[in-house]
C-alpha cells in the first residue's frame, strides 16, 4: 500500500513523541511492504514563531494533499499566562479541524490489563472497561461567535449546534455501537441548555433508525460522576465538543495515564491522528514523555484511514508485551509495589521498535 | 436565636431527605434553645403540576422573607424524555438562584475517614483531601440568551460573563483561601473561550490583592483529570457555573457518594442550602435515599447563614459517630468486605436524631 502521511509535531513534547510514532510507521512499512511517504509541517506556537500564523497556508495545503496526518500537540505557557494575546497556538488546531471537516473525534479508552494498577481508581472498578467516545469536533461553543465588549465589560462565546452537525456524528456513533455491544450513551445538559435539547431530540430521532441499540441519555454532570463510579456501564459515548473534551480527559485516568490515549479525528476527507495529551511544556525536552499515545495514534491511523487491521493489531500486541515485561514510562510507573523498569521516551520508543 | 426557615422539598427524593434536614433543625433548636419558625413552599415539577409555574410567586415571596432556605431537589423524567416541553422544573431552581442573587455556590468536599472505602478511587489517593469549590451560580451559559431557530435548524445558548460577576465570586473564593491553606485553583478554558479569557484575566488581577494566596490556573479538561488523579493537590477551586456543575458532581466520588455532599448558595441576601444530588426519581419513595446530604446542608446553613458553629459541628460529630458505628445507607455501603448495617432513609434519619 502506498500512502502520503503528513507529520505535524507541534509544540512541547509533540516533536519527541511523534518521532516515535513516525518511526513505528516506518517499521510497519518495512515489515509489511508498504510505502509510506512522509512530509512535515508546522502548527501551533512553533508556527507562530516561524510565520506569525498558527496554521500556515503551506501546512493546510500539505494536509489536504495527504492521506493521513500524524499530529503531536500544540500550546505554550506564554499564551496561557496572557489571555489578552490575540494569536494563539490552539487556533491552528481548531482551524485545521474545521478546514478538514474533522467532525468526529474518536477516543477509545483502551485498558491494558498490565496498567490496571497505574490508575487512581480501584482495579476492580476498572477491570473490563471498554469505552469508545465520539466527541463532536467542529461545532459547539468552540466555533460559535466570540465577542469581547469593553463597553459592557463582557465576553461571550456562542454555544450553537446545527441539526445536521448532530445527525452526522450520531450516525457514526450508532454505526459503531452496532459493531460493538449495541449500547450508546448520549451526554448533554438538556435540562438547562437549548443546544442540548436540540442535541437530545436529534439523537432520540436517529436512535429510532437503530432499534437494536440500547440508547441512554445522561446529563453531563451525572456522566462526569458515573464515569468514575462505574466506568463499565459505558460502551459508546456520544457527546458534544466541550463535554467530550472534559469527559475524555477525565476518562484518561481509567487508562492509567493521558500518556496512553490516542484519538482519531475523521470526517469528510483526510484523517487526523493525535494523542489526547497536550504539549506538556513542563516535561518537554526531558526525555520523560510517554511515546505510547503517539504510537497508539499510529495504530488508529493504520486501522481507520488505511484499513490495515493486522498492522494495527501488531502494534497493540507489542505494546502489551512491553508492558507485560515490566517496562514503563514515568507516568505509568506509579505503583510503587512493583519493580518496574522505568524508561525514558527514547528507550521506550526503541524498545517498541 | 430566632430564624425563619423556608423548606422547599421539590421533586423525587427531595421531600424524603428534607424531612430529615428539617427534623435535625428542630432538634438543634430544642438542644440549643433557638427558635426556628418553618414554612414550606413548592418548586419544580410539583409546582408545575399544582400551579403551572415551576417557581410560583408565592414561593419567591416566602423565600425573600425567610432567613434561610432548605431545598431538596427538582427534576422529573417526563421532561428529560421530552426536550420539547417549554415549562420545565429546573427553570424554578435557576430562577430562584437569579432572583435571590445567589451568585456563589459553595461545595465543600467533605471526606469522612470512615467512607474512604466507599469511593471507586483508591483510599491512599483520597486520604487527606479537603476541597472547597466556589461555583459561580447566576451567570454563564445557564443564563445567556437561548435561541431555537426552525429556519436555520439551530439551537444556541450564549456563554457570557460580565467582569463584575467574576470579580465578586473571586473575592469570596480568595477570602476563603486566606482562611484555609492559601491555595486557590481557578478553572477555565481560556485556550479556547473568550469568556474564559475574561475569567482568567479578572482572576489574575484580583489575585494581586491576595499576594499570600498561591494561585494556579487550570484548563477544565485537565482539572477533570487531575481531580481524580490527585485530588489532594486542590484546596479552594474557583470556577464558572457550567464547569462547576461538572467538576463538583465528579468530585462527589471523592466523598464516596453524591448522597454525602451539601452545598450553600449565597450572595446578596437569603442563603439557600441543598444537597448536590438531584431528584433521583428511580429511587424516590423507596426509603433508599441518603438523608445525610440534606442534614449536612443544615450544618452549612447553621454555620454560614446563622453563624452557629457549635451547632454545625455537633451535626458533623454525630454523622461521624454514626458512620464509625458501621451504619450506612445503601449508596455508601459498597465495600462488601465490611459488615455494615445498611439502613433506609427513615432509620438513618432517626439514628442521627
Ligand atoms: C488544545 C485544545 C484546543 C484541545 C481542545 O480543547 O479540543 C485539546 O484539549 C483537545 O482535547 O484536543
Ligand atoms: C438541576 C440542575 C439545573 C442543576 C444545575 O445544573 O445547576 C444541578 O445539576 C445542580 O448542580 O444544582
Amino acid at each position: 500500500m502506498k500512502k502520503k502521511i503528513l507529520v505535524i509535531p507541534g509544540d512541547g513534547i509533540g516533536p519527541e513523541v511523534t518521532t516515535w510514532g513516525k518511526a513505528v510507521l516506518e517499521k510497519i512499512a518495512e515489515l509489511f511492504g508498504h510505502e509510506f511517504e512522509f512530509d512535515e509541517a508546522l502548527m501551533g506556537h512553533v508556527a507562530i514563531e516561524a510565520t506569525g500564523n498558527p496554521l500556515p497556508d503551506e501546512t493546510l495545503k500539505k494536509a489536504k494533499q495527504s492521506d493521513a496526518i500524524l499530529f503531536g500537540a500544540v500550546g505554550h505557557a506564554k499564551y496561557d499566562n496572557d489571555p489578552s494575546l490575540k494569536v494563539r497556538p490552539e487556533q491552528g488546531l481548531l482551524k485545521i479541524r474545521k478546514e478538514l471537516g474533522l467532525y468526529a473525534n474518536l477516543r477509545p479508552i483502551l485498558l491494558f490489563d498490565e496498567l490496571l494498577d497505574a490508575s487512581s481508581i480501584k482495579p476492580a472498578i476498572l477491570k473490563g472497561t471498554d469505552i469508545l467516545f465520539f466527541r463532536e469536533l467542529t461545532g459547539d461553543v468552540y466555533f460559535g461567535e466570540k465577542i469581547r465588549s469593553e463597553d459592557t465589560n463582557t465576553a461571550s462565546d456562542l454555544m450553537i449546534y446545527h441539526r445536521y452537525e448532530i445527525e452526522r456524528i450520531a450516525h457514526k456513533a450508532f454505526a459503531a455501537a452496532m459493531q460493538r455491544s449495541k449500547r450508546l450513551c448520549s451526554v448533554d445538559k438538556a435540562n438547562v441548555l437549548e443546544s442540548s435539547r436540540l442535541w437530545r431530540e436529534t439523537v432520540q430521532r436517529i436512535a429510532k433508525e437503530y432499534p437494536e441499540v440500547e440508547t441512554e441519555h445522561m446529563f453531563i454532570d451525572n456522566a462526569a460522576m458515573q464515569l468514575i463510579k462505574d466506568p463499565k456501564r459505558f460502551d459508546v459515548v456520544l457527546t458534544a465538543n466541550l463535554f467530550g473534551d472534559i469527559l475524555t480527559d477525565e476518562a484518561s485516568q481509567i487508562a492509567g495515564s493521558m500518556g496512553m490515549l490516542a484519538s482519531a479525528s475523521i470526517g469528510d476527507g483526510t484523517g487526523f491522528f493525535e494523542p489526547i495529551h497536550g504539549s506538556a511544556h513542563d516535561i518537554a525536552g526531558k526525555d520523560l514523555a510517554n511515546p505510547l499515545a503517539s504510537i497508539l495514534s499510529v495504530a488508529l491511523m493504520l486501522e481507520i484511514s488505511f484499513g490495515l487491521k493486522k498492522e494495527a493489531q501488531l502494534i497493540l500486541t507489542v505494546i502489551d508485551q512491553v508492558l507485560k515485561e515490566g517496562f514503563r514510562t514515568n507516568d505509568i510507573a506509579s505503583d510503587a509495589t512493583n519493580p518496574y523498569q522505568v524508561l525514558g521516551t527514547q528507550e521506550m520508543g526503541k524498545l517498541i521498535l
